[in-house]
């Protein structure tokens, strides 16, 4: 009774956390979640992710709240490289027993930053306690807006590739603290008419290349274009800065693709709050390939994130 | 390159499994799922589960294939709960390192089989390896029908208390192997006028309490009513047959009250395939109480499934 007592205050304390959010009918508290869409046409986007300690973060050089943080960001910026708005969210929870009551307070902090930064309603969840380590599941639900969803599909040759931002070095803190390009997307998708679009999760190389098989092309980026973050010049380790800027995963950022007119108006104008760089384009030829500044071609190794099972 | 080459032939590999559905413009393989509803109007419903090796279930007392289909119906459970139409469906996955490849396929044919049966689209998810047990987490997505969604707060002085089914010993294989009663909530739900319903997880008790909490009633549940299972009357410990029916969690039946009126035509009637038990009535005064068979009533003691953190 005791037990269920504190299960019960745990939810009445997250229910609290998670005030009432336009379009939606029930929250936490009942056997689903209840909302309307924004827009009762659009489409239904999902997604989900799931971070594991150990794995994805460790503490202390993580923090709870950082790591509810990127939780609920990684999907966030799935539903920006649709071009879409994030809407709703449910969060399942593995507790470590013991450190369970200490977390549970700082990953929802940090879900409820990004939650009201992008208006997300947090819905419903599932917290369990083992004695094992950290698992965080979240879900995202969003709509299309507008043109539709864009999906990796549509590249097309002559196309012009952008990039948001800069690249590499995620590791050294961005991988946690990044802002999902949920506005910069809906503006872009407002403005232009985007082809294809990725967030870079796997790596630059690694997420182009998703584009181009998915779109049966192929693709040449200009070495000399590709904007490097100030934390990919800091690594020290065996690998140049450029592989940092190909190969590391986690930068979150936009990447996409528009016809070259689109691309010179892009290109002539600032219209997001943050850089975009003309990086490459796509070509017939299948393959990616890397253009040195003395403007020969090389094949672009795939160095990007490994999955293992 | 190998390990990559590993994890797309898994994406491709679920790609089969999951095979086009009506409304689903984008399942596996991009950024997010697009889909669409099957009626525009419809309130979304949205909930998740997360299942955890050890704790939920062990091999091998339960194989791959249970609970991939247990992961999939404890959620499908609430959307019944809700009367709503399941419709969409993403996993994510914590995959025990060694043991990942030959776990995910049994997983998948466990969700497959529940998925075929409802109607269901695995839309999405997110497979991860770690030296850890099997976490699985599902997500499912629904929309309201008819007179829109049940929940657990409309239950009021007079309502005649119904279960589906019958309750109890769930342990010895019941929670592994139900049901999900979405066509019977379904079915409920077009015939009669549902006030309040919820799905037996935590236990007849405690799932009644959070019915009466969110209404504001109170319940007088009658002894010699309740449905025990054969489960139930097989248990070999200390207590008594009521005793399981009433605190034992996941039947994963339907809970449910309606009018006098629709309760007698209900009664009356057989209009599912299962039996559905009229076991009491809801009161004004708060507080859960048992009627015994000599019509002395007992206040309910809280048996069910405790929560710990």
């Amino acid at each position: 009774v005791n037990s269920q007592r504190r299960e019960f205050d745990l939810i009445e304390w997250i229910r609290q956390r998670t005030p009432p959010s336009q379009g939606v009918e029930l929250g936490i508290g009942d056997d689903t979640a209840l909302f309307r869409q924004l827009d009762p046409e659009a489409g239904c986007l999902v997604t989900v992710d799931m971070l594991i300690e150990g794995v994805h973060f460790s503490f202390p050089s993580a923090t709870p709240r950082q790591v509810g943080r990127k939780a609920l960001g990684v999907n966030l910026s799935d539903i920006a490289a649709m071009a879409g708005q994030p809407t709703a969210a449910v969060v399942s929870l593995a507790l470590p027993r013991g450190r369970g009551e200490e977390l549970v307070e700082g990953l929802y902090d940090g879900l409820g930053d990004l939650a009201k930064q992008f208006d997300v309603a947090i819905v419903g969840g599932d917290t369990n306690s083992w004695n094992g380590p950290l698992v965080i599941s979240v879900t995202v639900l969003g709509e299309t807006v507008g043109k539709g969803a864009v999906t990796r599909r549509g590249a097309r040759p002559g196309d012009w590739i952008f990039v948001t931002g800069e690249l590499g070095g995620s590791l050294a803190g961005g991988h946690l603290d990044f802002i999902p390009r949920v506005e910069e997307a809906l503006l872009l998708h407002e403005k232009f008419d985007l082809h294809a679009m990725i967030d870079v999760s796997d790596g630059l190389a690694a997420d182009l290349n998703h584009i181009a098989e998915e779109s049966h092309v192929g693709a040449i980026l200009d070495e000399a274009r590709i904007p490097i973050s100030a934390a990919a010049c800091k690594m020290q380790d065996d690998r140049s800065e450029l592989q940092h800027a190909l190969g590391d995963g986690e930068d979150f950022e936009l990447l996409f693709t528009v016809s070259p007119a689109d691309g010179r108006r892009l290109a002539a104008s600032s219209p997001l709050g943050i850089s975009v760089s003309h990086i490459g384009d796509i070509v017939e030829m299948q393959g990616l390939q890397l253009r040195s500044t003395d403007g020969s071609l090389h094949p672009l190794p795939m160095t990007g994130w490994e999955h293992t099972l």
